[in-house]
């Protein structure tokens, strides 16, 4: 018998073990579906059934205002980030996300050190972060554009993992999905974006500079993968061609990862029992 | 023939306006259903087919990155300013919505005058945001306990009409709702939480306080309202005793507001006209 898919199969092994030298993302196949139910109405059935548990561990995450949540999205320009967060969160209350997106930074921010931006956007007690791009931005595009050389990317991997060990070490529970599409499927919807007018806004012909450099990227994201993939802050690798299958098996991991916190309701107040309201 | 109810009959006057001087919220009767289809069912179906269309809405505003629009929810404990944010925006993208609550203010916040944390959380443009309560608190508290006199207050009203005049002036549409609950229904939500102890997270014997004074609320509610109104910034008075009801008004309200702006995708790019991907 066939062993069924872990969602461990996919986490990025940690950093400085053995395995990591050999390990390479790239070599899961982003058309995989290793958590699909085998239809797609069935995926979409599962990933309701999942967000109304992330519903109410979000609202339990809130009450007792202890847990910090942080979830990273990461992945190449239509791999689906965007989807992703419409996706995974749509039984949740709006009210219980905070969505964080990342752009090229203003002047005030790239006046700072590339990891002063992201700390102030840290999830509090209580919260879910979600990270749509994020301080890895900063150890991709400079590198593939040569604005940093290896040296100074290494630094920069050091201090992520030093900064995201401190952010765990002080109660938040951190998640990181890369989403991993095919250059092939990336071509589908950059095409399909591009011979439908009212979704050009989503992008400007130098978007198109990345994927030029597709392999560098990938290459880039290997790297980075290999080298801040910690036992407090792993990563996954999501294989993102199929965006169904792509939001639940983020859904599940997300899933796993808060039942394991043992979110609870804060205990009744004594002062409150029995008191009728006039 | 009985006229239909239309949307204005709930807003209140403009300030400056004769009107104004006669108007009582209070007048309008909390469990009143005026926009109800009928049937639960047939409002909840209701307010998904608005939902839709906010979503679509919402695309727009962000992709045109032009408009900015705000919607403010006041109402006293329990009159559903979470559950509004929930039921309204729940067919819209997260990604779309910045909720913001404001909480007791903290040390630094409470250095500064009371628009400052406000201003901050302003929606810039692209961005819908929602308060969850919001600088209102400041001309309603104090106003209750005594901590500002009547000039004070008065001064406050003028503050917040500049204010939001400035914001409406530089391009944010704003629209303010008034969750109105009767002190009956307010009674009952209250014990509901109380019988709950899942529920006691929610609130300390402290806030009852607000309740034993609900007269008082009410008269500072009336007055700011009437002194708040203005053109650029209205408010509206939502019957909330019935949820759905609720949510189904304050959804047409910002429905009619979005689809106002003449919300357009931007031009498509000459420069991708019959690009092809390679």
């Amino acid at each position: 018998m066939a062993k069924s898919p872990s969602l461990d199969d996919f986490r990025v092994p940690y950093f400085g073990d053995k395995k990591a030298d050999t390990f390479s993302p790239e070599a899961i196949d982003p058309a995989a579906k290793p958590f699909s139910t085998g239809s797609k109405d069935g995926d979409r059935e599962h990933l309701t059934e999942i967000g109304v548990k992330l519903d109410v561990l979000q609202e339990r995450l809130h009450a007792q205002r202890h847990h910090r949540v942080l979830l990273v999205l990461q992945g190449m320009d239509t791999s689906g980030k965007d989807g992703t967060i419409r996706g995974v969160f749509h039984e949740v209350d709006p009210l219980g996300l905070r969505t964080v997106p990342f752009r090229a930074p203003t002047p005030i921010e790239a006046a700072h050190d590339f990891l002063w931006r992201v700390h102030m956007q840290a999830p509090g007690a209580g919260e879910l972060a979600i990270f749509n791009r994020s301080h890895y931005e900063d150890v991709l595009v400079p590198r593939v554009t040569g604005q940093i050389d290896k040296t100074e990317c290494e630094r920069r991997y050091r201090q992520i993992r030093d900064f995201e060990s401190m952010l765990a070490e002080n109660g938040t529970t951190i998640i990181k999905c890369w989403l991993h599409i095919s250059k092939d499927e990336q071509r589908r919807r950059l095409q399909a974006r591009i011979d439908d007018p009212t979704k050009h806004w989503k992008f400007d012909l130098s978007d198109l500079e990345a994927r030029k450099h597709w392999d560098a990227y990938q290459a880039a994201y290997r790297d980075a993968l290999a080298a801040t993939s910690t036992e407090l802050a792993p990563w996954y690798v999501i294989p993102a061609d199929s965006k169904t299958h792509r939001n639940v098996m983020v859904a599940e991991l997300l899933l796993r990862l808060m039942e394991g916190l043992k979110l609870e309701y804060p205990p009744a107040k004594a002062e409150l029992k029995g008191v009728k309201i006039e």
